[in-house]
C-alpha cells in the first residue's frame, strides 16, 4: 500500500533527479533511507532543449516509480518558488518555471532547489552530517558550491541562493574570475584553483615529474597529474597539495568566523580524493581559525554520498517544504 | 500592575545594560518598545575587578527597575548558556559566568550575548530592520563586530559565536591584524583601518589638507581628520572615504554570497557620519556584487539606535529565549 502526497504524509518512494551538464542522475530512495533504484538520462543540450528537459526529468522520474514525491537539484541560483533563475551549464536557461512545469506534467508537487543545496540536505539528512544541527556543506568541484543547515533548519536565503561561498572575495589582488571580479575562493580552492597553483609551481620549474606525467608541458598539468604524483611521494606535488589544503582552510575558516557551524562536510570531485587532502585542510584549518583557543574546532568530514548527492538530497527536498 | 517574569509572560519593563570597557550603560525600556530611562556606570577595571563587575551591574539594573527582566551585551564571545569565554577589554574576564552570577545577584533570569548581537536584536525588533526577516548587522566601530537573522531567528551558531565577520580574511598578504593572521576585513574596514588608509595615503604625499588639520604629521592622522576633510568636499579625503568604502562594500558582497539577506544595517561609530559613507558603499556594493542582474541588491541602511543599540537590543533578550 502507498500513502499519498499531501497532509505531511509522505509517499513510500521519493525520486530525486540531479540535473548536471551532461546527465541528469535520478535516484528512488526508500522510508528508510535506502537507495533502492538508479537510472539517468542524457541532458538535453542545444537551442530549444528546455521543452525536452522536462520531457526527459518526466521520463527519468516515471522509470523509477509512478506514485512517488519528486525533488529537482539543478546547478544555478534557484528561487524559493523553484525558478531556476539561470544556469551557466544549461544552454539558454533563464527563468525557467521547473517546479511548475514539471509539476504540470507529472501531476505530483515538484520541488526543486540547487544542485548543492540538494547534496547539502542528502549529507545532513543521510549522510556525513546525520545527527549535525549546524554544518556547512563546502563541495570542491571546477567551482565551489555549497549550502547549510542552521540550528536544524536548511538555510536558503531571502532569494534561495545562499550557499555561493566560491565567489567570495578572499584576494582582491587575484586571478581574474569568469563572474568578473577578482580572487574569488573558488579560483584557489576548487579543481580549477588546484589545477592553477600547479601550473603556476610548473611554470617556476618546478613540479618536474608532474610535468613529465602530463607531457612536458606545464599548462597541461591537471589536478589529477598532481594527486597521482603526490600519491607517489613526490614532494613537489605534496607541496602543491598543501598550498591548495591552505587555500580551502582560509574560506572554512572565515565561514567559521562568520557561522560558527559544528562541522563542515566537503564534497565535490575533490572528495574522491579525501584521502590526500583531509590532512593538510585539517591541519591548516586549526592554524588559521580564529581564537581556537577559546572554541572547539569545528570537525571536517568528507561527504558520503559522492557523485549521488544531489540525487539523494534532491529526493529529501519535498519533506522540508 | 507588573505582571512576573515566566511563563512566556513578560513583565512591563524591561532593562538592558551594554558593558563596555569604559562605561556600563543601561536603559529600561516599556511594553511599547520605548525607551523610558536610562543610565550608566564606569566598568571597573584592573586585577580583581569581576566580583565589583557583577555588583555594579547589579546597581545598574536596580536603579532602573526593581521588578523588570534583565539583558546583559558583553564585548566577547559569549556562549549559549551566558558564559563569556574571554573579553579583550575588559580586565582579567575569562570564563565568567556572568549570566549565572548576575541572576543569583538579582533573582531574576538574566540573558546574556554579545553586544554585537544583542545591537543586531535592537535594530531588528526596534530600529532599521523592523519587519525584515533576513538581515545581517554589521558595526564599524574600532573593530567589526555583527549578527544576522535568518528568516525571522537570531542566528548565534553551535557555540554562539557566530558574527565575527571582523576576522574573515580578505587579503591574505595584508597587514598583521593583533588576532595573529593577515588581512581580516576590520583591518580595512573598520574606524582603524579608516585611519590605516589615511596614514598610508599620508605618508604618500597625498592628503596634504588633512595631515595639515593632524597638526602636520602623517602618523597622525585619524579617522576623523578624513572625515573633517570630507565634509569640506578635500578630493584627497573623499578617495580615502571612496577607498574605505569599497573595502566596506567587499566585505559585503562576500557575505551577501553566503547568506543572501534582504538588508544590511550598518552600525557602530562611524554610522554616525552615514552621510559620507552610504553613497560610496551602496555605489561599491552594486559594483562587486555577485550575479546583480539575477537578484535584487540587498538594502544597505544604517542603524537608528546609535551608542544605545547594545543596550536596547539587551533588554530585549530575555524575549528571544
Amino acid at each position: 500500500m502507498t500513502d499519498h502526497v499531501g497532509h505531511g504524509v509522505m509517499p513510500s518512494r521519493r525520486i530525486g533527479i540531479d540535473v548536471g551538464g551532461t546527465k541528469a542522475q535520478g535516484v528512488a530512495i526508500d522510508r528508510d533511507g535506502s537507495v533502492v533504484a538508479t537510472a539517468h538520462r542524457l541532458t538535453p543540450r542545444g537551442e530549444g532543449s528546455l521543452e525536452p528537459l522536462v520531457e526527459v526529468l518526466a521520463d527519468l522520474a516515471g522509470e523509477l516509480d509512478h506514485d512517488a514525491s519528486v525533488g529537482v537539484g539543478v546547478p544555478g541560483l534557484v528561487t524559493r518558488t523553484g525558478v531556476l533563475r539561470a544556469a551557466p551549464n544549461l544552454d539558454g536557461v533563464a527563468d525557467l518555471e521547473i517546479a511548475r512545469l514539471l509539476s504540470e506534467r507529472l501531476g505530483v508537487a515538484v520541488a526543486v532547489d540547487n544542485d548543492a543545496t540538494c547534496a547539502t540536505v542528502a549529507e545532513w539528512r543521510l549522510g556525513a552530517g546525520v545527527g549535525i544541527d549546524d554544518l556547512i556543506l563546502v563541495t570542491l568541484g571546477t567551482g565551489i558550491g555549497g549550502g547549510m543547515v542552521a540550528d536544524g533548519v536548511l538555510h536558503r536565503g531571502v532569494n534561495g541562493f545562499a550557499g555561493e561561498f566560491g565567489h567570495m572575495v578572499i584576494d582582491p589582488d587575484g586571478p581574474r574570475c569568469p563572474c568578473g571580479r577578482r580572487g574569488c575562493w573558488e579560483r584557489y580552492a576548487s579543481g580549477s584553483g588546484l589545477a592553477m597553483l600547479a601550473r603556476d609551481a610548473a611554470t617556476g620549474h618546478r613540479l618536474r615529474d608532474v610535468v613529465r606525467r602530463a607531457g612536458g608541458d606545464p599548462q597541461s598539468v591537471r589536478g589529477e597529474h598532481v594527486q597521482l604524483a603526490a600519491r607517489d611521494g613526490d614532494p613537489e606535488a605534496l607541496a602543491v597539495i598543501d598550498d591548495f589544503a591552505r587555500w580551502v582552510a582560509l574560506g572554512l575558516s572565515n565561514l567559521t568566523n562568520a557561522f560558527d557551524p559544528a562541522m563542515f562536510v566537503l564534497g565535490g570531485g575533490l572528495a574522491a580524493a579525501s584521502d590526500l587532502y583531509l590532512g593538510p585542510i585539517t591541519r591548516w584549518f586549526t592554524e588559521l581559525l580564529y581564537q581556537p583557543q577559546l572554541r572547539p574546532v569545528p570537525a571536517i568530514a568528507f561527504a558520503r554520498w559522492g557523485p549521488l548527492a544531489g540525487a539523494i538530497g534532491a529526493a529529501l527536498l519535498p519533506e522540508l517544504a
